[in-house]
């Protein structure tokens, strides 16, 4: 430790003194874990095949931060035990639990089922797993290996230094896992934190990435050829020191790495506390802004991680029909409350020009001649076709011009491709709107505004700042 | 011979009675050339160094057609003789000849100087060369072996093949090796008609063709690749059987080429008479068209070849300049009498949206945070900025967004490339005109229509008469 701290650490520890909680907090909390652990122990340890009854997650780790009062509790059983068997035993085990206390329990499914409790404003979440040390058979056999590894992997003021990142991924829009987030997961931040020690270190280090960023974590003498070879397409990898052929951070997207390395290069340059605090009120330049919205309902209801999945894709997808019809898209994001989805597109312009280039084959190929002869009459030709340089051209009428009318007539063609999941929805009940006072209109109608201003600001948080600041 | 005269040879025996001339105008030629000649001899044989006096180019080579009535007559000088001596013999003596046969006669210029005399309706180019059989001093000092090497290698029958190949390419725009034209020489016509013997030979070989294209003329055991290397750049390559480090056809463009290709295999796919003959009277679709005129004089007089060199630079760097603006420029073309020029470009739009998107570096660029300081806080900055990809972008406000505004900025910043002969003229004095229905006013008013409505339906003669047809 330095005798004079620096300015730094003079605003990380006034965050922590925000984001970490109270030891009052925490034994809150590990009050009802512990009645939770005693209730469970009590149904199941009798029981053919629960080895134990532990506590993971970034609670067990000491990570957690304020306003994120959550606990994971494993029901770790034999691999003998069907996997039938092991989920009704903790489903019946976790609502007899969270009831006996008080709570509200119900069944939620990641990749299989588990109980999800809130008990006196803290939320449990009772999963079962089996104990195994490797040849895992669910996702989560490897959770309380995970918890193992952190726990004696890092100190006390470490895993303080892990709450100051996830504090700061949160207010960038950065943290989890998720596909609606595309980010790093509360396992990665501490893995960083486990690598790089401090936050100011990993930050340092952050600004020299260029992806693909390869960061192993025990040994230093790494193959990065090779391990960019075993995990391709990935920008962030992290081999997981509980199973090396596992990437921690294959949830990360390039542009959430991305955003993270000027995130610290910003952070670094300048470093303020404003980086951990969401930029509030956004303040839009309007005018001619050439917005197109597309609003539909689901009548149905999906896991959020599927949900996103189809977004994101349709979201390209109705880019892709736009750009083909020779639109200009140049940003497009969505907005979701799981029963109601709304996306926002800017363009160059809401209408194109009567007129297209359409070029055609060069002179020496087979098809110049069928080029020539199918335009030559066409009623719709307005001018050649013509030669420019070896290659032949012709100008052609549009017949659609307007965005809205283009997109509505992609969709009846099923010319826009949309995920599976999604496309009755988009296709036989999307509100088409185009132009920025309409849109806006229809936002204010759906309480829509709040996301139609930031989609407008288009900057994330942590430069929108830079921005107010004098 | 074939028996029976096939469809092909039919169109072009009708062809060749409007291409060759009679017997009747032969002689009506030959008897002027004659009376130069004898005229030349008198004056200039007693002259120390002149070694002959000789017809040469198409009436020579009996390849010249119908409404061309043109003979070149050399002086061919001992090469020990001095330029200056050379020019002025020979300017004296074809002065006195085109004058003693009742003809008016003026100096020109091509690389060195010549008398062009007009006689009975016949011009008449008197022209000083050195008598040299390699080693050339002079451009002119090959002509006579090109008459000698073409007179022995075609044929009567040839000969006639030329011409029709001559008609074809005058109705096509592609006859002529100026740079107004880039296009095929007489010599290289002839050449085409020693190596494929009959028009219709060629055209069914050019159908195949693709450039680069090597044409060995003496030998077929072509090296292909050496040639292409000693000739880069070039799409026509036919070594000079006179000279073999020169490429006969270097004037042929990769545009007029090309036009050459498409127009062999739309001939070969139908043979007929009308691909002979210019298409008449343009009914260009207008509507909405988006073009821009640019007018100006030149106060000056330059050899032809000079001008429109200087055109065609500056046609593109008036194009590039719109380009960078952000206009597509679809297609232009120049109009010139040598005294005013009228340059024409046809345009996706006149006017650009209000905002553009600006790309920046990749967020591992050193540049990175340069950028985003630099646009944050910059008035005209409209969204972000953000993070796509790898890549932060911005959106910007533009401040000129209508062409003729674009293009008067753009020219009193000097950012326009133009070349050195013309800027001053388009600098300080081009009229600019957007609109379709303002450039046909102005066009009107300088009786520059025609040239507008070719512009407009933007079709070569050859296609131009496919569209006319039933």
């Amino acid at each position: 430790m330095k005798a004079v701290e620096s300015e730094f650490n003079k605003i990380l520890n006034r965050v922590l003194e925000e984001v970490k909680p109270t030891e009052e907090e925490e034994k809150q909390v590990m009050e009802v874990v512990e009645d939770v652990i005693s209730i469970l122990k009590q149904e199941l340890t009798q029981k053919a095949g629960v080895e134990e009854i532990s506590l993971e997650g970034s609670f067990a780790k000491g990570t957690w931060i304020r306003g994120k009062e959550e606990a994971d509790i494993f029901a770790q059983f034999n691999p003998r035990v069907d996997r039938e068997t092991m989920a009704s035993l903790t489903i019946k085990a976790g609502k007899t639990a969270v009831e006996k206390l008080g709570g509200f329990a119900r069944l939620r499914y990641a990749e299989h089922p588990y109980v999800e409790g809130i008990v006196k404003n803290i939320q449990l979440n009772i999963v079962p797993c089996y104990r195994l040390d490797k040849g895992w058979k669910t996702a989560v056999d490897r959770t309380p290996h995970h918890t193992k590894f952190v726990k004696s992997n890092l100190t006390k003021e470490q895993r303080d230094q892990v709450r100051l990142l996830k504090a700061l991924l949160q207010a960038s829009n950065l943290y989890g896992a998720e596909i609606r987030v595309g980010g790093f997961s509360g396992y990665v931040t501490e893995l960083m934190i486990v690598k790089y020690k401090t936050l100011e270190n990993l930050l340092k280090h952050a600004t020299t990435w260029k992806p693909p960023v390869v960061m192993e974590i025990t040994s230093t003498n790494v193959d990065r050829v090779q391990i960019i070879r075993k995990f391709p397409n990935s920008p962030l990898i992290i081999p997981d020191p509980v199973d090396e052929n596992r990437n921690a951070a294959s949830a990360v997207t390039l542009q959430k790495l991305s955003e993270f390395i000027l995130l610290a290069k910003l952070f670094i340059e300048e470093p303020s506390s404003r980086f951990f605090h969401r930029s509030e009120g956004h303040h839009p330049v309007v005018g001619s802004r050439n917005i197109l919205g597309v609003f539909f309902e689901i009548r149905e209801s999906k896991p959020p991680d599927i949900l996103w999945g189809e977004l994101l894709h349709s979201l390209n997808g109705v880019t892709k029909a736009l750009e083909v019809a020779g639109f200009k898209v140049w940003r497009y994001d969505a907005w979701s409350d799981e029963k109601t989805v709304f996306m926002l597109f800017e363009l160059e312009e809401l209408e194109l020009p009567g007129f297209y280039l359409h070029k055609g084959p060069e002179v020496f190929r087979e098809t110049a001649l069928g080029f020539v002869h199918k335009h030559v009459k066409d009623e719709r030709t307005i001018a050649g076709p013509w030669v420019s340089g070896n290659r032949i051209y012709v100008l052609k009428k549009r017949t659609l011009t307007k965005v809205d009318e283009v997109l509505k007539q992609a969709l009846q063609r099923s010319s826009v491709s949309l995920s599976h999941g999604l496309k009755r929805y988009v296709t036989e009940g999307a509100v088409i709107i185009a132009g920025y006072s309409n849109v806006i209109s229809f936002a204010d109608e759906h309480g829509l505004r709040s996301f139609v201003e930031g989609f407008l600001c288009g900057r994330p948080s942590y430069i929108d700042a830079l921005k107010h600041m004098p």
